[in-house]
């Protein structure tokens, strides 16, 4: 038997127009009546129909996002979160992956449109502000991720250059005075903001900058970061701790440091970004800078799903959300 | 200027139908044409007007594929492989989270149809046969990975016990006796197929099976691995050899070994499942039975190309992809 917005109206005791909201998404709900409408979701097992739905509302009931490469964690961990947040708003979610190259970033973003997609959640790597057009397919489009262009699209990310800043900061916090960073890459604006982190956290602490100590990555893989690692060790003077642009960077680092025979954190201290699940579990775990990965997912999905519902006037959002420095064994002790 | 595909025809010498052809993922195309066919698409920079193709076959352009979680590196590199490998063939991914429970691997199968998706690739992990409808949602649907299930669809896996029996054969070519297994999870296809290759490798040689030796794990996650192996190694004669049923318990399993102050592979020899790219900078690095992936999704794609593109009477095909064991540091040496 099909259980209607009626039904569910009946045993929650509140009215079907609040059930309604409640099913849409709609921000406005007294909390009492929105867990009284759960609830009563949960226990009558309602399903809207959501094909019906998206044809009334001429909408497609998709979200596009696009991302550099899935099998990435951070970005594997984050596609699942926005899976999980668009679903509870009716969308299903396709996923588009760029390889995070110019080229393949401009085409996914051309390609976009209200045939295809109600609305496109965007983490550029390397596209600049002349790549996007006005008006993107004339759907809602919604940037996740620190980026260097200056576009008037709504926006979600943490604040980079305070995160690489405490990162860094809690490394000289422990006496390290020679500290190395792992993953410039002019291309990408991730890497400027943390770079700038970084520079201000070594003034900050009063430790002059050497480029000598600032390895680049073009890709930041696991092999890259050990072959980083393994250059900065065999400097004249190498560093006794490393900030690395992402926890993969930091894994491949780690694994560098214990094949030459040295030592994490006495030897070298190590701090990531990202909060992968594999760094609580690395030998030693990893020091670094957790995002709240959720929190963003959800201020993506709920800031598309304003802009579809009517909100197309209001100027373009920044939301930054939060993140902490997660404190483990690859600074913990040593020395 | 857009390229058509009479300037590739030009370009590589063929005829239009032979560009369209290969443009079209049809296979039977001479390979020396096939190569110069796409080294034209490539100089020319052509791309297929995807959406008016679409429209003119009846097509949505999508293909939805279901796994349990992105946040699993096994199908955060599966799903981008087989983004990758849809791509080719003008496809967009969507992807649908199940966490692998019955219930909404029920609900994703039943919401699908020509309205959404092409075809389907879908990996259940609680499915029984009883909940898949004879045609489900009338578009074609391919199988992945192992499952207990007996249904008439396409189907492409690796062979789930012969690997099994494999990792474990490994393990007792070292002299290891007490050879655990962690993992076993009735509800799942995957852990029976593991288990049954576990205790055929036991018999072969000639070690006796104990159910005290084989752990359950209701997730495959780390903090279940790690979990189990301090259960484990807390046995009056803990076991010196141990095959763990993916990657992620083994990596908990690795880190268990060593806060309890042992040391892998010497008091004991650990083997993994699904190669992550994280098992191959782990300390010490694992031994682990690595599926051919990419041959995975390619044939899965494949497959229900085929039968979008037409072959709807030949019987389902049950496609087995290779696998190898890697040999890594936690089963070399030691002893």
């Amino acid at each position: 038997m099909t259980v209607t917005l009626k039904d569910v109206a009946m045993l929650a005791g509140v009215s079907v127009k609040t059930v309604s909201n409640v099913v849409n998404g709609y921000a406005f709900v007294k909390p009492e009546n929105r867990r009284r409408v759960e609830e009563a979701l949960a226990a009558t097992g309602y399903r809207p129909n959501i094909g019906a739905r998206n044809l009334r509302r001429g909408r497609t009931g998709f979200l596009a996002l696009m991302v550099p490469e899935l099998s990435i964690p951070y970005f594997g961990e984050l596609a699942g979160l926005v899976i999980t947040a668009a679903q509870k708003r009716g969308w299903s979610v396709l996923i588009e992956q760029t390889q995070g190259t110019r080229e393949r970033e401009r085409e996914t973003l051309s390609s976009l449109g209200p045939h295809l997609v109600d609305g496109a959640l965007v983490h550029p790597e390397a596209l600049e502000a002349a790549d996007f057009p006005s008006d993107p397919g004339g759907i809602p489009l919604v940037m996740l991720g620190e980026h260097a262009v200056d576009v008037p699209f709504d926006h979600v990310a943490i604040d980079n250059v305070l995160a690489a800043r405490t990162a860094v900061s809690h490394l000289a916090s422990l006496g390290r005075t020679r500290i190395a960073a792992i993953g410039r890459n002019p291309a990408r604006g991730t890497s400027s903001q943390r770079l700038a982190g970084y520079r201000s956290a070594l003034s900050e602490a009063g430790l002059s900058y050497s480029d000598a100590l600032v390895a680049p990555a073009e890709k930041w893989h696991r092999s890259v970061g050990a072959a980083a690692m393994k250059s900065l060790l065999a400097l004249d003077s190498p560093p006794d701790g490393v900030f690395c642009f992402n926890d993969l960077l930091a894994v491949g680092a780690l694994r560098a440091v214990a094949e030459l025979g040295l030592r994490v954190p006495d030897d070298v201290a190590i701090v990531g970004f990202d909060n992968n699940e594999e760094s609580a579990f690395s030998l030693p775990s990893l020091t670094t800078i957790a995002p709240d990965k959720t929190a963003l997912a959800e201020a993506a999905v709920d800031l598309v799903h304003r802009r579809i519902t009517g909100d197309t006037t209001s100027p373009p959002q920044d939301i930054q959300t939060p993140f902490a420095l997660e404190i483990r064994e690859s600074t913990r002790g040593g020395r």
